[in-house]
């Protein structure tokens, strides 16, 4: 398959949904540039995120997850931003151009980017080692967008999901085991929390997607919002699979695990009765496991009341610690 | 070096230059996403292009270089489009994060951007094989976007500057010799036809950047159009370093050769008396090498009148032929 043909190839996988009101792709795949019209009192929100093989999937990965997750985990930064996913850019670095592995990959992010909804409006195509770039543009109501630095002392901390299921899939797919189903979705199929990220609009005062795991993300809402707080690890639901797992051997795949995608936010204590209506509109649960305090710093405490020690601090590219991924 | 770090030093290269009027980046590095402000009677221009090690660029190739390319091909498609640069991410994959060669890629880069300028607002690091990819937005009144599809029969064929320089230096460089400084130049430290693409909105018909090969490119126009042409390779100006070849052994390095971005437009003849101002305000030379016609297809006559047979028309991922990249 020749470059042009790939590119219109996957042009006919992605059948344009409804643009949000009032915006419009003037201009799409075909040209030198995509063109778009932002409507009047919206921001465009923009976001880019490169998947590698070996790196964010193992070798081997289905195409289907890879197309999937490409895009999800673009989605998934559009969503803790509250933003309405509108287009996206792919640049997809190929080593050969294997009409069966095209098809699957296309068909993984064809079927997300449909559900989302979000419509691909360019892209390129290049040969060489897998690489899977893309740039997903959202819309937000001016001055709405959910940002890591408004968190307060005194909000709750709040966690959609059950995050640990990725990185136990991840630790059982390297030990050479086989996932349970739940875990396997969890790694390669996440699922961005669109609706939860719209319906957090105007109630949280911080939110993040939990990529690199859920302490160090929470991390990054504390730094920037010049703030510490206190987490208390019994509030966090396990995944099916850990459920009999000792509090000391789980509790770092749920803490510090990457991957899982859910939403990590802060809430102002008096909108604590809204969270029922939050997941319910989310389509997610929502558990309360912390709250915001003013000495700087994360203090996390497991279910004795005994302080609980990271034994890494999130995923880190270039020099990873015992954790890394492969 | 750790990831975080990584993104803050690139960050500290990038100083803010003014943004377009009316516009604002209200949310930049260090947040899920970025937030832009797009002004009322704009439009949107969004593009992606990744260089990736051994295909884009020889293996070897100076990290300033790559950083400067790395942006230079993106700002060359908002060029084609008549648009102002405004905002760019940049999601980089390196095998490993050594000083050094972070600090001359974000040099080369970070050069460039000040010179457009354009603003760096977000991005992503991953470790794995090396591979750059760019998404670059820029801003057009609504409307005034360049496109491929407006060209005329009548209409004169038109080309910036003198291609072929830096496919001459890629063939220098793989056979093992040293290319002239210009065309050391033109292969690694392309420019972006930005002045002359402002310069085109309201003028050139149609308007493509040469990254491809100069017929393969003027093809998309062709095909976008639903036109023919014919080109009269006399009319080309000959880079410095093939001034003394053979007109057959040189044509393909002019036709077909990639990797200019030279700006290729088309022009309602009525109009040549402006080619001059746009030589001015583009900073760039300006050559008339053709003429559409109503019959599709592109005819291409030598200096003696015979027609040229293109060896390839024009680099192909996957499956290319002997002019292939490395």
């Amino acid at each position: 398959v020749r470059e042009f043909d790939l590119i219109r190839r996957l042009q006919e996988r992605f059948p344009a949904p409804p643009a949000p009101p009032g915006s419009d792709c003037v201009l799409g795949i075909g040209d030198d540039a995509a063109v778009f019209e932002v409507p009047p009192g919206q921001q465009l929100v923009a976001c880019t995120d490169t998947l590698a093989e070996g790196v964010h999937f193992p070798v081997g990965t289905d195409a289907a997850a890879i197309g999937h997750k490409a895009l999800a985990v673009n989605l998934s930064d559009l969503a803790a931003m509250g933003a309405t996913p509108a287009w996206f850019l792919l640049a997809l670095t190929l080593p050969s151009a294997a009409d069966a592995w095209i098809e699957a990959f296309a068909d993984g992010m064809a079927t997300l980017a449909a559900a989302a909804p979000i419509r691909l409006a360019g892209g390129d195509v290049a040969s060489g080692p897998l690489n899977v770039c893309v740039t997903a543009l959202g819309l937000v109501a001016s001055g709405a967008a959910l940002t890591r630095s408004g968190a307060r002392v005194g909000d709750l901390v709040v966690v959609s999901g059950r995050p640990g299921a990725a990185a136990h899939a991840l630790q059982t797919v390297l030990g050479g085991g086989e996932p349970t189903p739940d875990d396997r979705a969890a790694l390669d199929y996440p699922r961005p929390r669109l609706a939860l990220g719209l319906a957090l609009r105007g109630v949280a005062s911080a939110c993040i997607d939990v990529s690199d795991g859920l302490l160090a993300d929470l991390g990054h809402i504390l730094e920037a919002s010049g703030v510490g707080a206190e987490v208390d690890a019994a509030g966090l639901p396990v995944p099916t699979s850990l459920a009999e797992w000792p509090e000391a051997r789980r509790l770092p795949l749920q803490l510090a695990g990457g991957d899982d995608y859910e939403l990590c936010f802060t809430l102002p204590a008096r909108l604590e009765p809204e969270l029922p209506g939050l997941a319910a509109r989310g389509g997610v649960e929502l558990s309360v496991i912390g709250r915001i305090v003013d000495r700087p710093g994360l203090t996390t405490r497991c279910a004795d009341g005994s302080l609980y020690e990271p034994p890494r601090g999130g995923y880190e590219h270039f020099g990873a610690g015992p954790g890394a991924r492969p």
